[in-house]
């Protein structure tokens, strides 16, 4: 199960003071007008629909930065599936804090929650005895790639590579600035770090014959059918090769996925368009 | 119409260097390997599906980060109405820097263009008689809100206040922490600059009363029935006080709403949880 | 009151990292020479003149950072009066600590401090029962906005709009650019956010009455004399719009302002040029 | 005569694109509205007062940041005296984007042109024949310290010492720490970079002699009168050692002090209380 | 052969930025004292002794930060190899600026060429028959790893992994967490992202079968004699296994690994320890 | 002796942090797999070669930064010469924290000590009786400044001017843009700070004369046999000015230069050129 000790604290505090500085370097000018400084109060966040819990830390985080007095208790940990109306997170502390860290504490979470709830969705699309996994993407929101990638793994998902020195991921271009799939594989082996798996899109299983006689360690199969994932996940079982699905990747299609076959389906839309998950921060 | 020089280029640039420092700390291992530094190419970006156009500057701005000898065509203006397969932006230059921009351009411009074509499918849906306007929210992306705060402009809404000092808005904590609604509104006519409009959240008619009577600008009409709209702006235009609506808005309610009076209705969706729009990065 | 929770830790917290950096980059040659690493000291900043006490936190705030060991005890509350020779704030801990962060916190206080004492000098000067506010402008210090309209505040000043993005405000280059003050106004009603007020900058009567007649929310009454001012504010008072003063305003002036009516007093000179206080640090 | 390319512009640029975030970050709603896209002006920045022009380069990057396409003619060199009326620098460009810069340009400018204008009247205070240097102190404002130390070298002073590494100030709790000022000089010259000279403050004649007994560099005659100045410059000609006045420092004692002999004077106020010089920025 | 647009411009420009503003900050006191702003200059940055070129671009860039009007040719290459005396890049510009970035340019530059000097000599001592290759290690200058990874491949190197989320390296700490290889190895497979490979170290002979049969993608052979190292690459063969040496690598021993079969050898000091080059600039 | 307390907490929180954001950016791929997060250890740095300590509170802060509940007891305090084998500072914590920090942690603190290492070979090799000091040079590491100059403190040597701004050096170069060695002293002397000291590079005996009668506080004797340095400090005690000799630097020559009566040996290899201290890092 992913930890919150897997998020990096200096990215997260960085993150964290970028937002803050969004909202409140005019101050806030409502709560200064309407709040004694000194008030306290208490506030728990809520789940307003059934969710997958991800983002404690950074919401403990976000008032700490604001204001370190304040307390925060993480009631449920992150990747518990939480019912509609339960406590998620409590807070106690001055009320003026509470209130300026509201906003930046659920534009953080409820977005992180989006991503581990939809992640866990086709997850659990997945039938049990499959060793296939679900993934991401590098299709992150900008800033904030270290945050869904680890929502991803709180929803039961598995990261793909972070960034473009992590991994080689050979895509059609590459293939035609190289002159063929085996000259493109040979360079990157030429050329990679030794400690990079050397991954190739293909779009018709004669590409994908020539990655795996190149020497491709995975192949990501590239808007396949299901007939035809079926038949590349055959060639590659051969070869020793890790085949991955992507797109036009559906929640219905996950099950046939996972029968044909292929070690992982990735799907961008898990960190492009996750919807916001309803969070609510109720005080008293 | 909302114009890209309304973009500050120093926010900008800032969020394109983290984004680009994100992706691309550690090479692009795969096009160092396979494509010839001085390689040129040419590249399309193509509307998969329909969409209103937006980010061309950004776009435009990655790849000039990352290389300033590469060219950049806005074929589309920002907010155009772009049909599937339609070319938004063209670039020529160096094959390599194509190639490592290609991700981060496409994830801030999917997401721009994401918003700003939900936002127009909510314009949209406002009768053509009306004054009422569709806004967002403070529930942006953490780091990204002066592009999204844009994007609801070029799909031709509005926006609301930009952050916690730029206007008040009472809640319902407020509210509590001052014991009445007359003595919160007065404290924040106290306290805020007089440039300030006061805008108080209300649930029930009684509160709205309560909050015309102690002189709000603007009330905020949360969650309620497309009725109690109708008669709550009814005693809005009494007390020469603009409504906005907000909470549990859906496409299906917009004319409704608008029929009822309002002045703006406010959207937490547009920025939230609109989806990545479709667009793809063709080469050659 | 102004009070120092209305102060973002994470602005202040950048502004003094920066203003360390800016002096002790180098280190402190004088006192890594001198001092003993472990010899501990006592200070006490003390008023050499009578002033208005501003900035306890962001005293208390250098020192942590240099060494979070220092305690510090802010003896006079952020708005006091001090009388020259007054105890301000007081500090124990390492004498090195206090040595090498006295600069960059009398630096930062000094300013606040003066910029809350001649706020306070404008405030007084106003009489009783006026409803009159001395604002500041924007013409802050590059940098250090956010610590000065909080010093105007503790001075028993009001604030004026924080950024280009908080309020609307037409000077005669947006009227020159609109071809006249009613365009001007209706543009920014259609484009401004619905929170925001329109204030106008108006030379003459002529436009005032154009203003108002526009539905301006605020006029700016721009370097009138008394006499002018007095005409102009029963104007206002007839559209209910609020009048401020601003342009070669003086202390003598402002009891005559307030008579004639006005809303507000805008200055310019608050945070442009109030001196610095004078503010020791005594040892021992 | 001090000149622009003495500003570094790793520094100039990013305290320029931390004010304009400071200003800009939720865009200038006023200007957005009213004033065309493509609409173009021209304007120039007029003395208001007499003043000593300093920031011409600064003004110029300002607008460079914010639109690379504005165009920026320096008139008048940073150093000239200006008469009230004359024209320092000119622009021309997008209407939108001079709009925009204004207010940060002249925030900048001001301040710098203030201490340039403030320093050349205390220059000018010296008689003709003295090499007595009027210098700075490290009582800047913080983050702009760059900036106000060349504002000082353009009004024809001298700077102190930039930081706290970059030479030795022995001072009355330096000496306390070290039980005598021969202690204090000693243990500086054991430690400091061969390259730092030594200057110990003094507050009597007898200090005055046991510092120039230890071989201090320089002396600084802390809140002397002038005749003790006198006294004092006599003891540090035998010396071989410099003399430097400061504390209680008026215009009106500048010859005096120029005629005790002392070699620099150093004044806070400079840099910490010279009131902004009155620019204007006049379209058209 | 390695190309400077491997060199993420973002990021170069940043390190550029903070080195100029270690340097810089207090101005040049020597330049701005001695040389006209305008005089114009011409210098060559001249190799001492024989060395690898690395780092032109870095070297254009100094320059370019703090003037952009400074020309810059890079007479060789990057991966050059220089006789002393050589000319490696020339400049011609205003004197100012050459002399104020001479210091910062020669510093980054002599040690990316320091890095490519070493690692070539490695490079160099490899068979010519041989598939293996010298790999850097993560033991890179905090801050610079960029440029020193860059530097690697410019002097015939290959990078390991960038970061610790780019590939797995089973270290004993990480065996001893899981109890045994054979977990550790399980484990980092099922977390891991499917595009790592995963690498155990190993220090004996048991201990790298137990890997072998675990699965293991490459094994890392840490300290071992040359006769260890020749038995194991045997064994990593039969299992389809990369090997890598690393520990207590010197140059003498490099043909004799290459002999043994190895696929990689690691080397920490090619850039913890490699002195820098001896590149001077010479003007006029 | 140098004390931690010189190393600036603000610099050397921005070091760590960016050096961590390097390494951790896409998290610990490995230990996230391994290690479970509440796991326990213990870890101890190790020295494994002789060298003089330097960089424990740096050390500290690294896992601090990681994980503020992590213990770390200095075991042997900065400058301490430690023999092989010997404990440095010792760790306990959650496993993952110590895991995560453990690279970067040695990569400063490696650096330090080799710095402090060198230097203190250098200083051991001066005789007993000698005034003259080693010191280090502007060639540091770009972004470690402060760390290396602080290292140099703590291995027994001194540090030379801290930047450009620090003091005046005139090279070759100024006296050719000057005409001669006399116009580049008195420019230096009318532009400069009066606490700056005034150091002239000279490569024969007629610059020397030169620069003394023009009134050098220093001359570098650049480059200079041990013959000439012997007769160059000569004619330098007669003007009363200091003699540092640079250039060709060995430990067989310190000796020497010492006899000679030099007052300073500066040496650009102490931060430029010194190996990485062996320090590991045992667990358990």
């Amino acid at each position: 199960m992913a930890s919150s000790s897997e998020l990096s604290r200096v990215v997260v505090e960085e993150i964290i003071a970028r937002a803050l500085a969004e909202d409140l370097n005019g101050g806030d000018v409502t709560t200064e007008a309407c709040v004694d400084p000194e008030a306290q109060a208490k506030a728990t966040a809520v789940a307003r629909s059934p969710l997958v819990v991800c983002g404690g830390t950074v919401f403990a985080r976000v008032f700490a930065q604001i204001d370190p007095s304040v307390k925060c208790e993480l009631v449920l940990p992150d990747g518990a599936r939480a019912v509609s109306g339960a406590t998620l997170w409590s807070l106690s502390g001055r009320a003026r804090s509470l209130l300026m860290g509201e906003r930046v504490a659920l534009n953080l979470t409820q977005r992180m929650t989006g991503v581990a709830t939809m992640t866990r969705a086709y997850v659990d699309a997945l039938p049990k005895w499959t060793h296939a996994r679900i993934t991401d993407t590098r299709k992150t929101t900008p800033g904030l790639r270290a945050l869904e990638r680890y929502a991803v793994r709180v929803g039961g998902g598995h990261n793909h590579r972070n960034d473009l020195g992590s991994a080689v991921l050979i895509k059609d271009n590459h293939i035609a600035a190289c002159g063929s799939v085996k000259e493109a594989i040979a360079r990157a082996r030429a050329h990679a770090p030794h400690t990079c798996k050397i991954e190739c899109e293909v779009d018709t299983l004669d590409q994908l014959d020539e990655a795996i006689a190149a020497g491709a360690d995975i192949v990501l199969l590239d808007n396949m059918s299901d007939e035809t994932v079926t038949e590349a996940v055959i060639r590659t079982r051969k070869g020793g090769v890790l085949a991955e699905a992507s797109g036009g990747i559906t929640l219905a299609r996950i099950a046939e996925l996972a029968k044909a076959g292929v070690d992982a389906i990735s799907i961008g839309a898990l960190t492009h368009s996750a919807p916001a998950a309803d969070i609510g921060l109720d005080f008293g």
